[in-house]
């Protein structure tokens, strides 16, 4: 463990931080963070708030105005994207492949939603068709939920055409947008995603603790509609939207630091570009992924569907993926995450999200993982 | 409004927040906030999270092994302790004296529970008898649920017989310490709580986002025997405790920077020590108690029941209340807070907490109040 260090002792080691998120932190973030605290009825304060909704419109490519930072971490965006819309016996489809699929269904479970899973290997997108062809089955579902990358696979899933046949049925189209936001295209509008929710320690580079959300006018007429109140209250997103509104009605202390955090973080990734910036994810994920395989690494995902800014690839045989995962800790100070579920023990996967997405970061891991295969 | 500046063009404006919270944050937590991310799983990260839960313990006074900070606001933490209890047609006592109570009923109501809800009018406190009673004529009911510090009134709630009565009961003690932890005691152990939140934006003086929360043994007993899954997944303790325990087991990214700041802000609350920060904020409020009714304010609660660290003073006759706080931030700096619901429009909330409780604060905003309302 290294030396901790804050006035009282603590002192957080330097991280690269090349896991499935967070990833590193922009020093101008870190300084936000470190702002005097304004009231979260301050005017000076609901500015940045209004801003920070008008940045998040445009990362996620859309006019919808209820656009905002739940007080989260995408789990709790997660929460909200199903709590909101979902009535106990409503239908819904929800497509599984991977572990954060397998929670969507959990979360819907749990609200009393009849649950129509629609199952794919770890590793594997959908075929839009299979999606489409599900919904056909269910018509009347309240929402069709895909996770558009699974951050335990890797796994780029293609919405555009579900969002053009779905466009209009009076069924939703929920997103998880998670690890995909600011690292590849994520098109809301345009695509035709009724709830888009993130977080904020992925490609957008702000540590964790909010999860962007937006949700579409057909979105809000289907809430508008519910027969019974939203089980949560802490996630309800028709009071939520009279303290984002002009009416600034109060309903929860807004997390004030953490949304300094996030306007300055959304700052930078409009600085840079949304175009700029997926290009520089797409580069450098594919130099990273024909660097692993020329190493040797076989990749869990076919290539035309993985996430540059995540990759998952196969421990050699006979080489702990603990033991690699440690050594790259202890000699580089380099995190990089293991599997989940099923793929436990038997993948790395490797990130390069936002600031940690650098020429020198991927150099140094694949350096690192070649000494270290050969030792 | 102030100039904003940011890196890019944000500046907050320096303020002495005497409202209802958040209120000033000491540099040093500041200062962790803007500290490099490690990951969620990294072993320097776990020492923090281990040690905050330590330093919980001190704070809430209590040996309870699950004692963390839920990832969300203190209504979060208010959600959390009612959804991991409350199962459908549960019955519930709980006590409304203000918006937060009302705000627990509206929460217990969602979850499906049989609400029985006791009230009183906003400015007053429940004879603890009256609580005993209620519990007599539901002997049945799952959780006894109160609000300690009303930060809608500022009222304090006598905890200690309800506690000692519910001891050897069934029936939970769940109690809102969102405005009392810190400022006033808060003995979760020998008080026989059961479930206690907060916040960390008041008398803690951490910024908003967090949420810390205690559980008995006796309430994870009642939790293990529930019939039926807790309808949110986000705050399912069943599964937080295997992160926060030895297991390790991945729930939801932990909000790093929020948790470093709380970290931090537990340990300049444990440096001057329980009894002496109870001290200050008790010789502080009672001099503003007093310099307010020397000014001729009246308060709307009786001393015995007035919490030090929150003061609600009605506003003088033919002066706005929304003017005094108006000028009170362009020509001082000064936050205070308005009413709520149907004290809205006619009382000021005067918080003196945390790093805000100094003499210096007190002067001036009194200072200010004698110099507006002679205007």
């Amino acid at each position: 463990m290294l030396s901790l260090k804050f006035d009282t002792g603590f002192w957080p080691g330097e991280r690269i931080l090349m896991g499935p998120g967070p990833s590193n932190v922009h020093p101008r973030v870190l300084q936000a963070l470190s702002l005097p605290l304004l009231g979260h009825l301050d005017p000076d304060f609901l500015a940045i708030l209004d801003r920070t909704s008008e940045n998040l419109r445009q990362v996620f490519r859309t006019q919808n105005e209820l656009t905002f930072a739940v007080s989260g971490t995408g789990s709790a965006g997660m929460e909200s994207s199903l709590v909101n819309v979902l009535e106990p016996d409503d239908e819904v489809i929800i497509g599984v492949n991977g572990v954060f699929g397998q929670r969507l269904l959990e979360v819907a479970m749990r609200l009393g939603a009849r649950v129509h899973a629609l199952e794919a290997p770890m590793g594997e997108a959908f075929d839009p068709e299979r999606l489409i062809q599900a919904h056909k089955k269910v018509p009347k579902a309240k929402a069709l939920v895909v996770v558009h990358a699974e951050t335990s696979t890797g796994v780029r899933q293609p919405l555009e055409e579900v969002g053009a046949y779905l466009k209009d049925k009076e069924t939703l189209f929920v997103v998880d947008a998670v690890t995909s936001l600011g690292g590849i295209p994520v098109e809301v509008d345009a695509w035709s995603i009724d709830i888009c929710y993130s977080g904020t320690q992925k490609c957008l580079s702000v540590p964790p603790g909010l999860s962007p959300i937006t949700f579409s006018a057909k979105a809000l007429g289907a809430i508008e509609r519910r027969k019974t109140p939203v089980s949560s209250w802490y996630l309800d997103v028709t009071l939520i939207r009279r303290y984002l509104g002009t009416e600034r009605l109060y309903h929860h202390t807004a997390p004030i630091s953490m949304l300094y955090a996030l306007y300055e973080g959304t700052q930078i990734v409009l600085e840079e570009g949304m175009e700029a910036r997926w290009q520089r994810h797409r580069a450098l994920g594919e130099a990273l992924q024909d660097g692993l395989e020329t190493l040797g690494f076989k990749l869990l995902v076919d290539k035309p569907f993985r996430l540059p800014q995540l990759t998952s690839a196969f421990v050699p045989e006979g080489t702990s993926e603990a033991w690699i995962r440690k050594e790259l800790l202890s000699r580089y100070g380099i995190e990089v995450g293991g599997g989940l579920g099923e793929l436990k023990g038997r993948i790395l996967r490797i990130g390069l999200m936002g600031e940690t997405a650098k020429p020198s970061n991927a150099t140094l891991l694949l350096d690192g993982l070649k000494t270290l295969i050969a030792d």
